[in-house]
């Protein structure tokens, strides 16, 4: 950041210490710097003052007004002239509470602003600052920490990737340490559930049970439990957190549901300041990371607690805090990550998920986990269902030169893997090691068909394949190939984040918005309803689909995608994906949202199985009636209350339409599932 | 056809006459070649043979029988052989009934083959062929005709219009004659239903009324009824074919309800031989033409009968004999003709639609008519919706300007025009002679912003838009589009001309197609269920969605497409198209297999109004239980039949599918329509 600084320029730092003390925190590097050009240094810990003024973590007001304060020429009652006119444009629309919180940092911003006094020499370790630590890849120091420090354009062409594929599990180089606080476990209150683990938007909070022994090495105080499972017995449970990579948004304190008998305010999970963590949550987190890691076969998957220790192979992604998307993400991985394919269309979870030079989806020690790709909003169902058919034909392949070649492999074996059951994850297991078992078997016996078949052998293992996008994707740019994907009756998944607008080019609606929301193209509230994607795929029935919210329900959630897999027809899940920027709330409230969401019935919990048997409603509606109104739900996020602030009228009306769709629509699932109307009234 | 005609050559005519009466019917041009270069004529009445041979119209094997039998070099033994052969390969998945007529036909062909001894002088009287009737309008004479004689590239670039904008209204001039019967109309029996003209797919057979004194100049026997209707006493009524625009399809024929009471087979509506009747029909069709036309703010076209009152704007297309499609597309000139636009998707109906140098969309004395244009499959949808806001935005230049020349015009008048209820016909009739008013006013009155409204003043009138397709369209390639128009909240209408196939390309499969057809890329049968577009449209909400067939309620048609004008949001009418070529029945049949369809529950009809009040339901199922079942109705059908002789087994089994399909959508839309299931059992 200094890099252009002339001598003698001012130097304006955020940083949570006092002018006093932030000489000794500077890096060697920046002292350095500060003395040879003799720079002019402030602080202000504007995180501080943001909070203070009510303004979340939102510190551009606090910055403006020190940059002013500072900035010669400029007199700060002008400034604040400046500032204030700038306030009320950029927020006016927000409500007066806003514009005044606003208004008021200014103030504090410049009250909290100090000088800091430079000392004369340099006190810092030295120390040589490594983008990426010394145990990483070769491609990862040569490559990769070259494109993160902005000096892409010195690397040669011979350097990248000449087809385009890049490592995966290089997100984690990226310590980015922005959490204000940290979520700190209390093994005394954990009541082992998983839910903190299950919504982390960065995989950054994590759980994993042992055997005693694996704490042989551990550093001092390394907290532990034992963990409750008949399943699992004599285990030891840990719950960490990565202070470098998590963001605080706190979603993981508030779905905590465990708190202390004698104190209903203290939980399991309580967010604490990084500064004072950091050192020992870090060498915590590193030998975390070096427990044995379970595997699917050992565990079965099929709830929120087993889903949970299981490695996610999706981690530290660049999503905003509180993502309502990585979660789901994560989750897949957790269930299918060393036999995941993923098409992913364009979108935030194309930005966070393939951010170049760095990739959050990761393997496991044997290089297995997530293929992942990226193509357009126009035609990432399309792209999907290549990857399907081509994968199909290679295993078509390997089947049929198998069969050629059982004289030579083995009859009994080559039936062995022929038949395979691989409807559950041993099964998929056992494959695996049959397959290992074939490969040495053909090197042994190397012919040309041999050769043939070596190539397409790993085909024959089970994969699942998930075409992943937003609603700007499944709704609106790509909804034609999504519809034909759906009508193919293909074994393919489609998993659509659903937030609603278009959250990554800023917040356009999409057919997806509701009604009464504010939105890009939408500016004086969307006037039609959202569509209805799921009654679509219904349709057709053949497909599977779900409708989930993490928040609303976490075993529904696992529960869908679980079946979403095992359905050897097209699935789609559509799953409600809360957006801190795009609805307006808390970055903590992330899962409260999706609950209410839920609970208005904006949001019903479904999913229609194919394969439920002569005398089962296919359609099975999870969640209950409304317990709240539209209106309810509707006042906690900004997206609907920008229209309340400027046109009240049509505010109105439209959530009065909004919770006719909501009721009509309610009423229409409880006949898909069989429900009489009269027992609800 | 005899341009290359070399000396001496051998010259194979198809044609109704004997060999020694067939040189008095060719015309002198044709006469004078064959004497001069010395041919050797051979004449053969393909058409008899091949229907005495269980071929119906189809005449190929007969004519490539008689080339063998004539061309030199090849005996007759061998060339009977290779027929076989090909007749085995190319109709062997049709049946063996299919290739035994086929072969049988070869024989008959060769019997049936005659010399033709010519004569030594011409006998047909000197006349100069045109191509066009010399009152054709100046760019017919010019442009059109050399196109339609093949000679467009002596054609200057200059002829052409220099905006793509062609003359509408020029099918009238390809006069074919193609027909080898004509319906010939018996007034003592008929009962004014308007049902032969309804289903007309050529607009070949036509009813008018008019008072006695219209018949003045009528020619001799021009064959006339008195009109039974109490809303317009004292007419009278004329049915009449144009005999050299009917193709001989005979569906008029099927569908007449009336007979003779003394004699159930002879009915209202018989076919004839066209060279019989050719002489008198085109005479008194002449005649009919100058009868007065009425107009839809005289007639309430709000049933069968008096819509077939008004003149059809689409004419004489080049569709099929027995098309399906263009009986939908003239009704809705007929509704709505002189303030109709179309945006035509890619398919049969943008090539019958507009296929250069004519066109059948047509216009009324003053020039009003279909507006026309074709776009993509891609984005027809989206095209039509752009039409749309063109339209409302010089709607909204037009109100604009009004009010403020208000003192100019006269308060009186601005308001009468601005507030005009254009609800009905009569009030559209209204407010075209109010703006033709206004224009009189502006010209009087000139000034800049006078002339700004003079150019859009025409919005003022209200219009009709239509966006029209295939299945191939609006299940397919363009269905991103169509659902996005769907959901766009705006007053457009979309026709989906749904024939259940790629008919214009060949007959690939759509997602319209239902299980258990044969198709190209389903060539061993559909394996998924027909997408079911109508419930993706009524998801929305505010979307009027019908699904209509000619053939199995007219009356409901109508209702549907008034409607869905009516409905001031989106309108989506699916129309089941029955497709001679691509479903495989006989020509006539086209209207009892849209019938058939209905009864068997394959396609039911209904309408969803969001417009319904609070006590009704919107959703209205049109259609009885099914009385046939998917079994009987594919039975008529080659598009079935194919599978059942090629895998019966499979055919079988898709069929039981087939019919869950409908069991199951029958259900649901009983339980939409709020129908007691106890009803039904």
């Amino acid at each position: 950041v200094l890099g252009t600084a002339r001598r003698g320029a001012t130097f304006l730092l955020n940083a949570p210490f006092a002018a006093t003390e932030v000489w000794d925190h500077l890096p060697r590097r920046v002292q350095a710097t500060i003395l040879e050009r003799d720079l002019d240094v402030w602080v202000v810990d504007a995180e501080r003052v943001a909070s203070e003024c009510g303004l979340g973590r939102r510190i551009n007001t606090v910055m403006q007004a020190c940059f002013f304060a500072i900035a010669s020429g400029v007199p700060m009652t002008r400034a604040r002239q400046w500032l204030s006119a700038s306030i009320d444009h950029a927020y006016g629309k927000r409500g007066d509470d806003v514009v005044e919180r606003n208004i008021a940092a200014v103030d504090a911003a410049v009250d909290a602003l100090e000088h800091v006094m430079v000392p004369s020499a340099l006190t810092a370790r030295e120390s040589q600052h490594m983008t990426v630590p010394p145990e990483a890849p070769v491609f990862v120091r040569s490559v990769t920490a070259p494109l993160l420090e902005g000096h892409g354009d010195a690397l040669p062409v011979s350097a990248l990737p000449a087809d385009g594929t890049f490592p995966t599990g290089t997100a984690r180089y990226e310590k980015r340490g922005i959490a204000p606080t940290i979520p700190i476990w209390d093994p005394s209150i954990c009541i082992d559930c998983g839910k903190c683990t299950i919504v982390c938007p960065h995989a950054a909070i994590r759980m994993k049970i042992y055997e005693p022994d694996a704490l042989t090495d551990a550093p001092e105080g390394f907290p532990t439990k034992s963990f409750r499972s008949r399943e699992l017995p004599d285990r030891w449970l840990t719950i960490q957190v990565s202070p470098d990579d998590c963001t605080g948004c706190g979603v993981c304190v508030e779905v905590c549901p465990a708190h202390a008998k004698d104190d209903a305010n203290h939980f399991a999970l309580a967010l604490e300041p990084y500064a004072e963590h950091r050192g020992v949550e870090a060498v915590r987190w590193d030998f975390f990371l070096g427990l044995p890691e379970l595997t699917p076969d050992v565990v079965a998957a099929d709830n929120v607690k087993t889903s949970q220790l299981l490695p996610p192979r999706f981690e530290f992604s660049g999503a905003c805090a509180g993502c309502g998307e990585t979660p789901y993400l994560k989750l897949l991985t957790q269930l299918f990550g060393d036999r995941l394919v993923i098409a992913n269309a364009t979108g935030c979870s194309s930005i966070y998920g393939g951010n170049l030079p760095t990739t959050p989806w990761s393997t496991d020690k044997h290089g297995r986990g997530p293929a992942w790709a990226n193509s357009l909003f126009e035609d990432n169902a399309e792209f999907g269902l290549g990857l399907k058919l081509a994968a199909e034909f290679r295993e078509h392949s390997a089947r049929a030169l198998l069969e050629q070649l059982a004289p030579t492999v083995g009859k009994p074996f080559s039936a062995a893997i022929l038949d395979a059951d691989q409807s559950s994850e041993v099964g998929i297991h056992e494959q695996r090691e049959r397959v290992e078992r074939l490969l040495n078997v053909l090197l042994a016996h190397p012919s040309e068909d041999a050769m043939r078949l070596a190539d397409v052998a790993h085909d024959l293992v089970r994969r699942s394949l998930w075409i992943v996008g937003g609603d700007g994707w499944a709704y609106d740019i790509g909804s034609g190939g999504v519809d034909h994907v759906l009508g193919s009756g293909r074994d393919v998944n489609l998993l659509v984040l659903d937030s609603q607008v278009y959250s990554n080019t800023g917040g356009q609606a999409s057919k997806a918005t509701p009604r009464g929301v504010v939105a890009k193209f939408a500016a004086s509230g969307k006037r039609t309803a959202k569509k209805d994607l799921g009654l679509e795929a219904m349709s057709y029935g053949d497909v599977y689909v779900a409708q989930i919210a993490l928040g609303g329900s976490d075993i529904q959630t696992v529960k869908a995608l679980l079946e979403a897999d095992a359905w050897p027809g097209p699935s789609l899940v559509i799953a409600y994906s809360s957006c801190v920027p795009a609805h307006g709330f808390a970055e903590c409230d992330s899962m409260n949202r999706q609950r209410d969401a839920v609970h208005s019935g904006m949001w019903p919990l479904f999913r229609y199985r194919p394969a439920a048997g002569e005398d089962q409603h296919p359609f099975s509606l999870d969640s209950h009636a409304p317990t709240l109104t539209v209106r309810d739900f509707a006042a906690g996020e900004e997206r609907f209350a920008m229209l309340g602030r400027s046109n009240p009228a049509l505010a109105d009306e439209l959530l009065e339409l909004a919770q006719d769709d909501v009721n009509e629509r309610w009423h229409l699932y409880e006949q898909l599932a069989g429900i009489e109307r009269s027992l609800h009234g």
